[in-house]
């Protein structure tokens, strides 16, 4: 394993001492969960999705976070306005394609939105990141891919294809931008029992894109925050009502110093 | 009391091998919360609501569930495109008329969709499910019929009508088909100090539609582990904060064996 | 301090016995936190916002609230003629203009809101309730207005002209009905690591006001009430995950004897 010490101490720090405005256009099943997310680790959520005020909420936020969770053609349009905007500001904007590659209609809108938005980011498991592809490349299947170094092929060219970092989740986390690829390990399976947990990890790297220009360095730190804060939360608690509890207090908890000894990243 | 040792455990364990697809097109408030219910009982939630693609969501699910709490025109004609779509693919759906009865609005929403799709299940409270009705009956109120005789009668009336499985919950739950009925009497008087223990109950049932071809048994077994963790919680948490966190541990933790042990229902 | 002794332990005995039915029109982040909110502190709520069927609900309602905290059009013109419906009938309405001065939509929703709309209540942080006014007055600032005398010179102005209660929450709430003035000293720091306090304290205030006719000493009750909720929760938890949860088992513990005996107020 080759840990290179990222400087993931200062950056938490700077994370909680700026209190980045991240706004986010989310599905309805996570906002407030992610919201409670962004709050514990530092950060200040907004949700806002109204054509009529997008572009300008935007315009005083830090990053911007575009999940189609519950998408529709309203909120479609409204995210194409937002990450415009975000664009001409330069402002980061992050993509979770939930669901992708389940229904024609969301695989389109992730397309769609590939082709008019530019992401400094794109986080999603690996077959909704599968589902970006241009043309279905030749695969044994989402868990194969999964657990093979396809995955890790097929992110990289992707990264490479889009100029973005992309970020498949799963047992161990990918994270690449075409050039340079980390692997995560930090996690807990029980995450998986909570509805948005993948949301979460998302607005986790938000947040730290809001402080970081990199926007790889920004996905290792919040994909490992995060999933260092599945593993702090599995010490009080092994079922999924109070683990829910406990990951937002791991959240808010854990200190800069805990976090850059703790994080479980390799540089490949 | 005759109780007839429906193999719950056997269901149970069922449920939790298969983890069945269920897709919900339900309301604002409760969405995180029963999906969270839903993962933590060992199924797997979908939301989705566009027109664009309820149809090829449902496609993929094991069950529906149609939940009009926060109602509106564009939501109910994709309830009407989601339903139609799983009538015919044998997929069941279950009804939840969250405040059918309260507004015009919903109580002409509820009889039309129970004219254009065809229910597995239809869950309510008394008042509820009493909206149903084409014309007024004669009732002593909400209240009377709720606790009398009344309500057993109506609800076997209108299974046979309607040619679906009827729930009314309550202190004690009536579930029928209009040939075969049971009381419930699992439950907790907490569970209506939480937002959206009724709509939880009903994604309970669609867990267990999921996976057992008898409605009427789906129904007993949905609303029985669910009154049954809310009792299990009560062990832990006496006021609501805490005893939600606790309900959904309690789904999680309780094991098929306690589950067939300790289900209190009756034929009558 | 000149603590005049309102009856708060017959109000909050009031609020219990009477379980009134609060209509919401709100935001998607809070919703099921403020309904959880409601019911814990001994209310009964609703969240619809069809234009189909609010002025309907609002009619059986004994309280309104409007939050525009994730607005859009078609939601503004369900506030509109839900509010409208609820100024005929004599119910009280109170405004949440949250975001309020963040964009321009928002600011010149909650102008048309006022202008069409007689709230008994507008509850909002400085900011928010800074961005109402007509031209903009000189301040120092969002924090210096909070800090100094301006903020209450300002919510007395307002009040007077919008002939409204005030209320003005921050580190001590200002509450004001433009003859009388009230200071709250409830509350702590931590509830500002939970997304929604605000949303809760106004629905928390509507409680209130649907037992109490005076909107002023209904504010004061809702505020001290709330605020004494977050002290209360912080004996327990000191970290915003297990918090949030005994904030809610505060809301539902809190005797009417305790509350009349810890709520801090002065009139000013």
């Amino acid at each position: 394993m080759s840990k290179q010490n990222l400087n993931f101490k200062n950056l938490l720090q700077k994370l909680r001492d700026t209190k980045p405005l991240i706004h986010n256009i989310t599905n309805y099943v996570v906002m407030n969960f992610t919201a409670n997310v962004l709050l514990a680790l530092g950060a200040s959520p907004v949700m806002a999705h109204s054509q009529e005020e997008v572009e300008d909420m935007v315009s005083i936020a830090q990053a911007l976070v575009i999940n189609i969770g519950t998408l529709s053609p309203y909120w479609v349009k409204a995210m194409q306005l937002a990450g415009g905007k975000a664009n001409k500001l330069k402002i980061p904007v992050i993509l979770d394609p939930v669901g992708s590659g389940a229904t024609k209609y969301r695989t389109e809108t992730t397309k769609k939105l590939i082709q008019q938005i530019k992401f400094s980011v794109i986080r999603g498991n690996a077959s909704e990141i599968l589902s970006i592809q241009k043309e279905k490349i030749k695969t044994k299947g989402v868990d194969s891919i999964h657990s093979s170094t396809d995955a890790l092929d097929y992110a990289i060219r992707l990264a490479n294809e889009l100029k973005t970092v992309i970020a498949i989740t799963g047992k161990v986390d990918i994270v690449t931008n075409g050039k340079d690829t980390y692997k995560i390990f930090n996690g807990h399976p029980l995450l998986s029992y909570i509805t948005g947990t993948g949301c979460a990890a998302t607005v986790s790297i938000a947040a730290f894109l809001a402080c970081e220009s990199n926007p790889l360095i920004a996905t290792v730190a919040g994909l490992c925050f995060f999933g260092l804060a599945g593993e702090f939360a599995f010490e009080e608690a092994k079922s999924p009502g109070l683990y829910k509890v406990k990951l937002i207090d791991a959240l808010f908890e854990i200190s800069p110093e805990y976090f850059e000894k703790n994080a479980k990243y390799e540089k490949i």
